[in-house]
């Protein structure tokens, strides 16, 4: 297992049509592997404005245009793409918030429905109902590297401590969670939430979110973030666009693991 | 269920003696009951200092004359106390680091032993090894009052997910957690960890620290904290004593269920 890797995150916009996204995707694609990076990881629903509404009518099936240009994208810089999510039509017509993952070959090794829809109404705060247009997952993921495992989750999952155990005792290392949330639940809980689940499960998370866009009916709150197995953020983003790629030393892991052996002092027998 | 409660901090220092810890905490709980609390909550091992090899030496049994006085004191001022925490040796010479709880006739109604021993080693950092002398105790802890179900924990219990999700389907609204982190773990972690167990179960959580004490061996961090089921902290002492008397409004936690309904949300099917 290789001990240090490069993570590249990208804070990009929604652009007005799917077309320009996957475009500006592209180019920032290529920025990344510029800057050597290994993992490159975009948005939540980076190429669909965020509206229940819009899902359905931007979903396409797991072997539609914008699978094929990130899987291009992939291969032809030679890095791993976490491809943020896309919302996706199975043969059933039913929709899902998706997560496809390529190798550096351009093969998808892995493929996250979010298992957890966005469901909120916060009084003078922020409407959101993704259940309208949108079907659950129904697994946790993670997926196989030379650096390891590494888990997958999109967003509002990031709010259920108990999948990240199942993704830790699947293996993961590290977690990559493209994410999007808003002006009312970010300034709130987005590093909170970030930094307790890479403390309580000693393990780097990364969260990458759209950047905020002003005349979007929902404003992403930005903040892409970096944390270490120890709490601390190695990068945080503002809200405007940006590439960032930071070396990750995952020796970390286990030395948290061995300081202080969180993991092994649970007492299942408890819960 | 009453709606409305009055939670009392004792943020304390650990006297030279047992006999001053114990009459230096009466004094503290009459100021609270003053101010109209309905549960004290005292220190994590409040009347010994937090040194392994003390516990055998400060362990009593559980109708020990430590026991006996937090009854009294409790009756006499008419509130729940939460008697912070004590070594306690069972009738197989077993100690166990317990937290008692009294109703306001004195009565004990809970009991939890600490279920998770610290033992940490950190480079250039903290090293404690609690289980040199300690033995855990093997099971979660609630409690009924006039204001709902209650969860008890102890220090180290809090960075555990899992214990606050077995507190939480037993009913528990808030989990007071007697706690005494140190000036390596807290400046990382204390706020961290209080803030997300609350926002992630949707509960208020109160953690009381010893008063820090530069003469000790092992400086508490104080910090004691009262957080929302939103994850606002209502209160956070400094490192002195104090004693904090703040007024809860329970109805907080329906209402954050009610606009984020992450409890229901749940997939424990996938985990």
């Amino acid at each position: 297992m290789k001990l240090s890797c490069k993570v590249s995150m990208i804070q990009m916009r929604v652009r007005k049509t799917k077309e320009d996204s996957l475009l500006t995707a592209g180019e920032k694609i290529k920025t990344a592997a510029k800057d050597g990076a290994d993992f490159v990881i975009l948005p939540e629903m980076f190429t669909c404005p965020y509206e229940t509404e819009n899902f359905p009518i931007y979903a396409e099936d797991e072997n539609g245009e914008s699978v094929r240009r990130l899987s291009s994208a992939a291969a032809e810089n030679h890095v791993y793409l976490v491809g943020g999510s896309l919302p996706e039509r199975d043969d059933t017509g039913k929709v899902y918030n998706t997560s496809f993952v390529f190798d550096r070959e351009g093969r998808v090794i892995a493929k996250h429905r979010k298992a957890h829809l966005f469901d909120i109404d916060i009084k003078g705060g922020q409407f959101f109902k993704e259940s309208d247009t949108l079907t659950p997952g129904d697994k946790a993921t993670v997926f196989s590297t030379e650096f390891g495992m590494i888990g997958l989750c999109i967003c509002y999952d990031i709010r259920f401590p108990e999948l990240f155990r199942r993704m830790v005792e699947d293996g993961a290392n590290m977690v990559f969670c493209p994410a999007a949330f808003n002006r009312t639940t970010g300034p709130r809980h987005w590093e909170l939430l970030f930094r307790s689940r890479a403390v309580d499960n000693q393990i780097f998370v990364a969260g990458v979110s759209p950047a905020a866009d002003e005349s979007a009916s929902y404003i992403a709150y930005g903040h892409s973030i970096l944390v270490s197995p120890w709490g601390e953020i190695l990068y945080e983003a503002e809200e405007d666009e940006t590439v960032l790629t930071k070396t990750i030393d995952l020796t970390e892991v286990e030395r948290a693991r061995e300081q202080l052996p969180l993991l092994k002092h649970r007492r299942k027998e408890i819960y």
